[in-house]
């Protein structure tokens, strides 16, 4: 016996590389290639400094008033946190605190099944369709809790509303959390659909298309009980997780919705321009409506790809994982950025062909 | 059945009022009078914005190193979070994961059985001695961990490093956590005693005596082996809690000891001043190493004097506790500060004798 039988032990989620390199292309983390709206700049330059031996509004109230102006909601129905990430693991502590199993896809966002470890939660990773989609009919059987992203990471691919509706509408007697990280990148928000489901929950950030990642902001929106449980939760964990500064960031961008949808536009663009590029150069990936693309090459391996990119500086996501390891989740950067990227593919494959 | 019975149920803890008022004397939640090291509004003013698009670093090293330096341990040693609440909230959900009763005083940081209720963790609280002391004899019993914090909360109470290493001692077989957020107001810190016990933590904050509070940053510092088991579990919930600029923030503070030295000794002397006007004005109070004053009147009521006060906009703290329910547990504000309330509090106590 000693101390260490009373620790909880943990596989930890391991986050994108940071290189602390300076030039190096960070197509990896799904990170936006723009910087956050000015407004968000005058914050800091005119933040008054003796405000910050006070304590924040632990409500966060600024923020949480500004996010349900944008969305048209109640200011009861928003919860913040310290990026979603924050979110997701206080709505997995907070609503699936029952004994069946939380229902997710095998390929996913990977801090999930770590989410459920950490708190003890029981759960079931249901297989995507062979073209990476969710089959809704997979979550008709009992469970304690569903959570999906919507797009889908890492494969970018968005479901419809309609088949959201059916999962939701097949489990009322679970909380059924959409992660939409990546819906402003031309998805559709299964916000419309709160009026109808009280056990839906709606998760997003302003780590991606807000520019905003280094501030660490995410937000979720549901029916007044269920972000009145998630508080009463966030309450027992930390009263004061956002920061005056956070607080104050975060409104400035929202104050600034022609900024947001220029951006946003402008990474979809070159998205799109993306696509064809890979195509052309040998790849192939579901139809992505996300700021990344998932892709694997008809020829050359991922993780080979993925070293040669590495070694110059260009920086992109592979998991050496079941099903998805042949291939690689890029992020949409800046048109020169892609033009980088390309090159450096084009250069890699033409060097691996004359080697075989 | 609904979606509802998989909702954990929690009490939250209360946080002391952040009143929205404007000119107001503000002594309820042992926030630092005096602004934060002047090197800190330079980061604010310098922080190329294009910065927050990237994540941070999610080891925040900066930050850790710098600790690891003011500190003189190894940055392997020190665990940062978003304030002391989430440093503490960590230790809970990684140190207090077995079966058997996690112990701390009846009287003390009314957080602990929060974060005990939340996790799910048993717990005993052990009664203070009659003169608001922790007899360490009471920590010799079978349990799965020790909280307390030195000075003790809301007493102000200082135990002696003998006491801790008693307590220490005695349980090889626990982490032992010493929750330090108001050391640095004439207490001696524990850190001397970690080269001899790899089981024992200490927990620190940048809200009290660096005066950021609105920053929210707090430190563990332990043994290798403590600080990595919470890593895995931080890792396990939130890759990024902490953001670029509060790194940045921390570490300015830090390069700045003088100011820090300044500006403690300054309320330590206003402690010492407030202590005479105190039993000048019929009050008796514990003996405070903090930067408070746990103070009981001969004859008001507490709860009436706590109201008296709000009514002239001046806040302190109260709890309508079992043990605790006539003292007011005081700030140390400014001088100006002080001198208002004691102006306030004779009149008021002039007011109820007249009254009697």
């Amino acid at each position: 016996m000693s101390w260490e039988a009373n620790v909880r032990r943990v596989v930890p989620y391991t986050p994108g590389e940071q290189p602390k390199l300076q030039d190096v292309i960070k197509l990896n983390t799904n990170e936006n290639p723009y910087p956050p709206a000015p407004g968000v700049e005058r914050i800091l330059r005119e933040f008054d400094i003796a405000r910050m031996r006070k304590y924040p509004d632990p409500n966060a109230q600024h923020l949480v008033d500004a996010i349900a102006a944008s969305y048209g909601v109640k200011p009861s129905q928003v919860f913040v946190g310290v990026g979603s990430d924050d979110v997701l693991s206080m709505a997995f502590l907070t609503f699936f605190a029952g004994d069946k199993p939380v229902l997710f896809p095998d390929v996913t966002y990977s801090f999930y099944d770590v989410w459920a470890d950490v708190y003890r939660i029981p759960y079931a990773q249901l297989p995507l369709t062979e073209d990476l989609r969710i089959d809704p009919d997979d979550y008709k059987r009992e469970n304690g809790g569903i959570i999906f992203p919507n797009p889908n990471a890492p494969t970018g691919v968005l479901e419809s509303l309609d088949t959201i509706g059916e999962i939701v509408r097949a489990n009322p007697d679970s909380v059924v959390i959409v992660d939409e990280a990546y819906i402003d990148f031309g998805g559709v928000s299964a916000l419309s659909l709160l009026d109808e489901y009280e056990n839906l929950l709606i998760v997003q950030t302003f780590s991606k298309s807000r520019s905003m990642a280094g501030v660490r902001i995410g937000f979720a929106i549901g029916s007044e009980k269920l972000i009145g449980f998630m508080n009463d939760v966030k309450f027992s964990v930390n009263s004061y997780t956002m920061n005056q500064l956070t607080i104050e960031c975060g409104a400035a961008a929202l104050a600034d919705p022609a900024y947001f949808r220029e951006t946003t536009q402008r990474i979809c663009e070159t998205r799109e321009w993306a696509k064809q590029q890979l195509t052309a150069l040998g790849f192939t990936f579901p139809d992505s409506r996300s700021n990344f693309i998932f892709a694997r090459h008809s020829t050359a391996d991922a993780g080979a790809l993925f070293a040669a990119l590495k070694a110059r500086h260009i920086f992109v996501r592979y998991w050496n994982k079941p099903r998805i390891d042949q291939y690689l989740r890029i992020t949409i950067g800046t048109p020169d950025e892609m033009e980088a990227l390309f090159k450096a593919l084009a250069e890699i494959l033409q060097e691996m062909g004359d080697r075989q």
